[in-house]
C-alpha cells in the first residue's frame, strides 16, 4: 500500500493539474522526478486500437492489428456471460501485449431507437441484460490485469448533436432504465474507470455532472475508480473536476491545467478536491503499472478461433422453414457482395484493424462446399444494378439454394450520426425480389448493427441475422448454414416492422438540442409488450436447429416479502436430434400495478448447452430489487404489494411456464403531509385515517365527499371520486372548517412523521 | 365611463379584499354603502345551473328547470359557429331570464385521452376547432350582455387527482395545443371571464401562475376581463391575487380576505395589486349590471326546439350500408333502456334540470312510427341479463330493422373521475351478439360523451353518434333516422380502435402526482397519422345520406412569405338526392420538417348547406400562424421555409384535393453564441460560416472534419457528422486552436448580434 498522500504532497500544483489530462490522444502524463508513470488508453469494446508509435492528434490512423470479435450487438444475443468474460479476458492479454492500460469499453447505453448510429457498440434495449454482459466484458478484461472504461456515462443514445444534446428525463426512467444499465455492471465488476458521456442529461453536461459522477456513481454505488471524459466531452474543466470527473482525454494543448492551477490559486477550487483526483489517478496509475507482464503476448490464430465461437454463438436464426441448414450435396447459389467483403464491424472510434479476415467465400472454399458466387449488388451504391440482379437471378434459378448476403453498408451506419430509416438499400430491396423469383430456397444472411425493417421477409425461406461478426464471421456462418452448430443466439433487441412503431419515434432524436424521453420507462419490449404492438421479431427470439421442451417451473415460495432470495426453477429438455444451446428468459409480470409499470421485465436468463435428450434444472434467483420500482418522489426502490406473474419464456413472446406470486410489499410510507395532501392519500394508512377521522367528524354532514372516510355508505362516485381528490385546503374551501383547524389537523397528521 | 380610482378609493381595505371571493358558493360580495351590486355565477357550457334561492353551499342540490343542449362533445361534431352562436345566445337568454351575470363555459380543454371524464364538456382534441367553437359560444352568450367564463386554464385534461396533479408540459407543446385551444377564443370573443384550472403545470398553481394568468393571457394576449379561480382551486391567496388570479370562488368563509388585507397590512402585497384586481373586479361587476335587462324571459319550446335542430347538426354518423335512413313502412325492433330513459348529459357541475326530456319513444310515437319497444338490457347494471337479451333477440327476429340504444351509462363518465377502459358495460355487449344473430339489419344509437371502443362495429348495419344530445335528444334521433334531415355531424376527435392506440396511453393519468405529456405535440389525429396508425373512426369523419364531390381547388399564391392571407378556395357539389350539409376541413402538411411536425394539422373548416346538385365555392383563409411552429428557445412562433401541402378532406383520412405551396420563412436566426455552439449550426448563416472561416483557416488541415466548412470534398461520413455536431470549445481539445482564440471568434460571433 502506497503512502497516497506523501505522494501527493510532493507534487507541485501543476504536476497535479497536469496529471488531470492527457500527454497526447492516448496517453497521460508521467512524472519521471517522482516515479509516476503514464499509462495508455485505447478504444476497444470488441478489439483494440492501439496506434502505438504512428499516433496522431486525431486517433484517425490505421493501428496495430488486433483480433476484431463480433460487435456489442451480435455479442449480446449470445447472452453468454461466459463468452463475454472470454472476449474480455482476450482483450486483456492483448493489451498486456501492446502496452495498453486501460481498453474503452464496454459500452452499456441502451438502444433507445434503432436509429442510434452507435447502437452496434451497445448491448441491448433492457438494463439488465446489458448490465450482466458490460459486468462480464469487464471482469473478463480485469482478470488479466488491464482496466475497462464502462461508457457512455450516461444517456448517450443518440449521435445527433451528441455533443450538445440535452436528454431530459425523467428521475424513474433514468434510474430503471438508463442507469441500471450501468449499476449492475458498476457495482459488481469494479471497472477502473468509467467513461462520461459527451451529451447533458437534464440540463447539465454528463463530464461536469456531480449528481451522476458523484452522488449516484460514488456514493450510492460505491464506485472506486477513475471517471474520464469521453474524448472531448469537457466543457467547463473546473466544475468538471469539482464533480468527479478526474482525467480529461484527449490533451487539451495543456489549457486546462493551467485553468485549474489558476483555480486554486485564486481560491476558485479547494486543492483538497484537486489532491482527491490525483490520489484516485495515482491508484489507478499504479495499479495498472502493478499489473503489467514482462512479454506478455498472444496467440493470434487462438483469439481468431475465439472470435469465430463466439460469432457462432452471437448470430440469431430469426426465421427458418427448414431450409436451413443446408447440406454439402445442395448446390448454393452464393449472391452478394458481403460474401466476399464482409462487414464485420462498425464505423467510428471502435474500428479495429483486424489481423485477418475470413469472409463466407473463404470459409465455403475451406469446407469444399459446392457454391457460385455471384456479386448481386456493390456495397458502396444504392441504386439498383439490373444486370447484377439479372446475374443474380440466373444463378440463383440454376441452384438447389441461393445465400442472400446482404446487410447496412458502412455509410449507412456508424459512429457520429444517426440513421433516418430502416431499410435495407435500393438495390439490395431489388436483388431479394429478383432472386426470390428465380429461387423458392432463399436464405438471407444479414449484416448489420441494429434492426432493419423486412417487408421482404414473407418471401424468403429463413434469415439469419449474422450482425457485425467480427474477423472470423465467414466461418462462422459457414458453421452455422452448414449445421456445424446449431445457431443459439436470440435477439437483445426488438426488431419492429416499421419504424413508426418504435418506441422514440415521436421523440428521436429531438428538436434543436433537447431530446425529451417522452416514452419514458417503455423503452424496447415493454413498449412493444405494454401497447401489444405486434414485432417483426421479439426481444429474445432466435431459432435454433433443435427443439427444447421446457417443464416443472417451481418457486422456492409463494409468497416473497422482500427478504433474501426467490428461487425460481424449471427443467430445460433438447428434445430435438442435435446438440444444441437455449436461452431460457425470466420475466417479471406485475398484475397488480399500484403504478404505471411495463407489461413484463426481463429479470433472469440463463444460457445452457444440452446434448440430445438431456435436461438441465434451470436455476434462477430473484431478489427485491427485481421486483421494485423506483419512487422518484422519495428518491428510493420501493417494494409494491400484490400479485406477480413469474414467465419463463424462449422469447419474451414465447412464455412456456408462468406461476402466480404474492409480493408483500413496504408499508405505505406517510405522503408527505402539507396544504396540498390528497384526502385519499391520507386514508391508505390506518394512523392518518384515525386523525382525519377525529379532525373532521364535526363537519361531515357538511360534505357527502366525506362518507367514504366517515366509513358510511356513498353511492355518489362523483363524491366518492371527490373524496379522494380532494386536498386538505379544499376543505376550508367547501365547509365551515377554518384555516386555524387546518393548521391543527397538519400538525397532528405532521407528528405521525416523527414519533 | 365610470372612475373606477375614486371609487376604489372609498373603499376601505377590508371591501376590497373581500370583493377578490364570493359572498356564497355563486355569488359575489355586494358593498351597498358604496353602491356597489353583487353578481350570479352560474354554471352552464350547454345549459343553465342557477340554484336561485335553493343554494346550498356545495352548489349540488336541483336547480331551476333550464334546457340542456347538447354538451360540447356533441356540439362540436357539428363544426357550426353558427349553431355555438346560437347556442351562445340561448343561454345568455336564459341567464337573462334568471338573473344571472356570468354564465361558466365554455371548456377549451383539449381531449388529450378519451379516458378523461369530463370530456363530453370539452370539444375536440384538436385546438383550432376547439377555440373557434369555443369562440362563438362566448360570442353568442356576450352578445346578450350576459358574460362567459372561458375555462379551465388550462391544460386540465384530466379528472385524477385534478386538484393536485402536475402536468409537465414542454413549452413547445403548450403553446402549440394546449394554449393555442384558448389563445384565439380570448383574443376573438373576449370572454368576460377566465376560470384558472384546479391542476398544476410544470410546479405551479394554475391559479397562481403569473405566467399563464399574466404574461400569457393578458400580456400576450390581451386579455380584458377577470380570472376567476374554479370553484376550490386556489392553493395560496395571496401569490395568487399577484399572479392574476382576481375572483376566488365560491366564498371560502371570510378567512382569504383576512389574508388579503393582512398581507397589505404587513406589508406582503402591494396595495397598488389588489387594486388592480378590484378595478378589474369592478369593471365586470357594472358591465355585468349595466347589461342586466328588466323582466326577461325565455321562450322554453323555441329553445326546446334549437336543441333538437343543434342535435340533428351534432350527431355523428359513423358507419351505414344503407340500413339509414328507415323508412316509415319498416317494422322497427327499438331495444335498450336508453330509448325510454336517454342519457342527455353529463353527470357533474355541468348537470341541467332540463324543463323537458324528449326520449325517442316518445318522438317514435309522436311520428306514429312503427315499433316495438323492449328493454335489452337495464342502465344501472352492467352484467348480462339473459331474459331481457333473449327478449331482445326475439323482437328484434319479427322486425325488419333492430335499433340498438347503447350508451355509456352516467357512472361510467363524469366529472371527478376518469374513465379505465373503452368498453361498453358487458350486458351491451352480450346484447349486442343477441340481436345481431337474430336481425342482421342492426343500426346501433350511441349515447356517450367520449368515444368507446368497438370491437362489434362489423357485426351491425349502422352505427349513429348520439353522443349526449340535450333534451330533445329523442326527437333529433327520429329526425336522422328516418331522414327528415341528412345527418351532417363530424368527428371532432378521434375514435381509436383500442385503448393502446391512444396518444397518451404510457402517461396517462401519471404517477403520484406527476403527469408527464410525453406524447408532446401529438395529441389526437396528429398522433395517429404522424404514427400511421388506424383509427377506428378518423377525425373529422362522418357520414351524410347525400354525396358531395370537391373540385377546383385553388391557391390565391403558389408562393407563401407570411404577408397577409393566402386564400385556399374550392368546388363543392351536393352530388345525392337530399339536401344535406357538409363538412369541409383544410389540412397543412409540411413536407419540409425542418423541425418535428405532425403529418398535418386542420387549418380551417367551413359547414356549407347545399340543394341537391347545388355547388358551392368555399373559401378559407390562411395565415402565417398556420404555417408557423413554436420555438421555445426563442419564445417565438416561425416560420419555416419549405413546401406545405394544402389538403381538402372529407375527413382527415379522406383528403380529396390537394396542392403544394413553397412558403418562404423567416431567416435563419443567429443561434446563440457561447463555447458549445455546434460548428454546424454557425454554418447555416453566410455571416456566421465567413466568420468560422476566417478564424478556423489555418487550423482546418488538422481537422478534416472541418473539410465541409472549408467548401473541400469531405466523403468521410462520419468526420462531416463531426464537423456539423462538434461545439465550438471542442476546437480546443481537438486541435492547436487556443482558449484565447477560441474567445476571440465567440467574440467576433457575438459582434453578428448587435450589429
Amino acid at each position: 500500500m502506497r503512502d497516497w498522500q506523501t505522494l501527493i504532497e510532493q507534487m507541485t500544483l501543476e504536476e497535479k493539474a497536469g496529471l488531470c489530462s492527457g500527454e497526447n490522444f492516448w496517453r497521460t502524463k508521467a512524472i519521471e522526478r517522482l516515479g509516476i508513470p503514464a499509462i495508455n488508453l485505447s478504444d476497444g469494446p470488441h478489439g483494440l486500437r492501439a496506434q502505438g508509435e504512428e499516433q496522431d492528434h486525431l486517433g484517425v490512423n490505421d493501428s496495430k492489428p488486433a483480433t476484431c470479435f463480433p460487435t456489442a450487438a451480435g455479442l449480446a444475443s449470445s447472452w453468454s456471460i461466459e463468452r463475454l468474460e472470454q472476449l474480455g479476458a482476450a482483450l486483456g492479454d492483448e493489451a498486456q501485449a501492446e502496452g495498453l492500460h486501460v481498453v474503452l469499453g464496454p459500452g452499456a447505453n441502451i438502444k433507445r431507437s434503432p436509429l442510434c448510429g452507435r447502437n452496434f457498440e451497445y448491448f441491448s434495449e433492457d438494463p439488465l441484460l446489458s448490465s450482466h454482459l458490460a459486468a462480464a466484458h469487464i471482469r473478463g478484461t480485469q482478470s488479466r490485469g488491464v482496466g475497462s472504461s464502462l461508457k457512455h456515462f450516461v444517456a448517450n443514445n443518440q449521435e445527433h448533436r451528441r455533443m450538445s444534446v440535452d436528454a431530459r428525463i425523467d428521475e424513474r426512467t433514468l434510474r430503471e432504465i438508463y442507469l441500471a444499465s450501468f449499476e449492475h455492471a458498476v457495482k459488481q465488476a469494479q471497472p477502473w474507470t468509467v467513461m462520461c458521456a459527451y451529451n447533458r442529461v437534464n440540463g447539465d453536461y454528463c463530464s461536469e455532472h456531480r449528481r451522476l459522477l458523484t452522488d449516484i456513481l460514488r456514493d450510492e454505488w460505491g464506485f472506486e475508480g477513475v471517471v474520464v471524459s469521453d474524448w472531448g466531452a469537457v466543457n467547463e474543466r473546473v466544475p468538471g473536476l469539482e464533480a468527479g470527473m478526474e482525467l480529461e482525454m484527449p490533451a487539451p494543448i495543456g489549457e486546462r491545467d493551467a485553468q485549474i492551477a489558476a483555480a486554486v490559486r485564486e481560491g476558485r477550487l479547494e486543492e483538497a478536491v484537486l489532491d482527491r483526483a490525483v490520489e484516485r489517478l495515482l491508484r489507478l496509475i499504479f495499479q495498472a503499472h502493478d499489473a503489467r507482464l514482462e512479454q506478455a503476448h498472444f496467440d493470434t490464430e487462438a483469439h481468431h478461433q475465439l472470435a469465430r465461437h463466439i460469432a457462432r454463438d452471437s448470430m440469431v436464426l430469426l426465421q427458418n422453414d427448414g431450409t436451413l441448414p443446408l447440406t454439402d450435396t445442395q448446390r448454393v447459389a452464393v449472391i452478394g457482395e458481403f460474401a466476399e467483403r464482409p462487414r464485420y464491424q462498425g464505423g467510428g472510434s471502435s474500428h479495429v484493424n483486424a489481423t485477418r479476415v475470413e469472409t463466407l467465400l473463404e470459409a465455403l472454399k475451406t469446407r469444399n462446399a459446392s457454391f457460385d458466387y455471384t456479386k448481386g449488388f456493390e456495397i458502396d451504391r444504392d441504386a439498383p444494378d439490373q444486370p447484377l440482379e439479372q446475374d443474380a437471378a440466373t444463378a440463383a434459378s440454376h441452384a438447389d439454394v441461393a445465400v442472400l448476403c446482404l446487410g447496412l453498408p458502412e455509410r449507412h451506419e456508424s459512429e457520429g450520426y444517426d440513421r433516418t430509416h430502416l431499410n435495407l438499400p435500393a438495390n439490395q430491396l431489388a436483388l431479394i425480389e429478383a432472386v426470390t423469383r428465380a429461387q423458392p430456397n432463399t436464405v438471407v444472411v444479414l449484416a448489420n448493427g441494429s434492426p432493419i425493417a423486412m417487408p421482404w421477409a414473407g418471401r424468403v425461406s429463413a434469415i439469419l441475422e449474422g450482425y457485425l461478426g467480427g474477423q472470423a464471421v465467414g466461418a462462422a456462418l459457414a458453421d452455422l448454414l452448414y449445421g456445424e452448430v446449431s445457431p443459439s443466439g436470440k435477439l437483445a433487441e426488438t426488431f419492429p416492422r416499421r419504424l413508426e412503431d418504435t418506441p422514440a419515434y415521436l421523440n428521436f432524436p429531438g428538436e434543436g438540442d433537447v431530446v425529451r424521453y417522452g416514452e419514458g420507462i417503455f423503452v424496447g419490449y415493454r413498449h412493444y409488450d405494454t401497447l401489444g404492438t405486434e414485432p417483426l421479431f421479439p426481444f429474445g427470439h432466435g431459432l435454433s436447429y433443435s427443439r427444447f421442451d421446457y417443464a416443472n417451473l417451481a418457486l422456492s415460495a409463494s409468497v416473497y416479502d422482500g427478504q433474501g432470495a426467490l428461487t425460481v426453477s424449471c427443467d430445460i429438455t433438447n428434445s430435438g436430434e442435435i446438440e444444441a444451446s437455449e436461452i431460457v428468459q425470466l420475466y417479471l409480470s406485475d398484475r397488480t400495478q399500484t403504478v404505471p409499470v411495463a407489461e413484463q421485465t426481463l429479470r433472469g436468463f440463463d444460457r445452457v448447452t444440452l446434448a440430445p435428450g438431456e435436461t438441465a434444472r434451470i436455476e434462477l434467483s430473484l431478489t427485491r430489487r427485481d421486483f421494485c420500482w423506483y419512487d422518484a418522489e422519495r428518491a428510493e426502490w420501493r417494494l409494491p404489494t400484490g400479485t406477480f406473474e413469474v414467465r419463463i419464456g424462449a422469447s419474451s413472446r414465447d412464455i412456456r411456464l408462468s406461476r402466480c406470486l404474492e409480493v408483500q410489499g413496504d408499508e405505505t410510507p406517510l405522503p408527505d403531509i402539507d396544504r396540498n395532501t390528497l384526502l385519499g392519500d391520507l386514508q391508505r394508512r390506518d394512523d392518518t385515517t384515525r386523525v382525519l377521522r377525529e379532525h373532521l367528524a364535526d363537519i361531515a354532514d357538511e360534505l357527502p365527499m366525506l362518507n367514504g372516510l366517515m366509513g358510511r355508505s356513498g353511492g355518489d362516485d362523483l363524491m366518492d371520486a371527490m373524496g379522494h381528490y380532494l386536498p386538505l385546503r379544499a376543505l376550508v374551501s367547501f365547509s365551515s372548517f377554518t384555516e386555524a383547524r387546518l393548521e391543527t389537523l397538519l400538525k397532528d397528521l405532521g407528528a405521525l412523521a416523527s414519533p
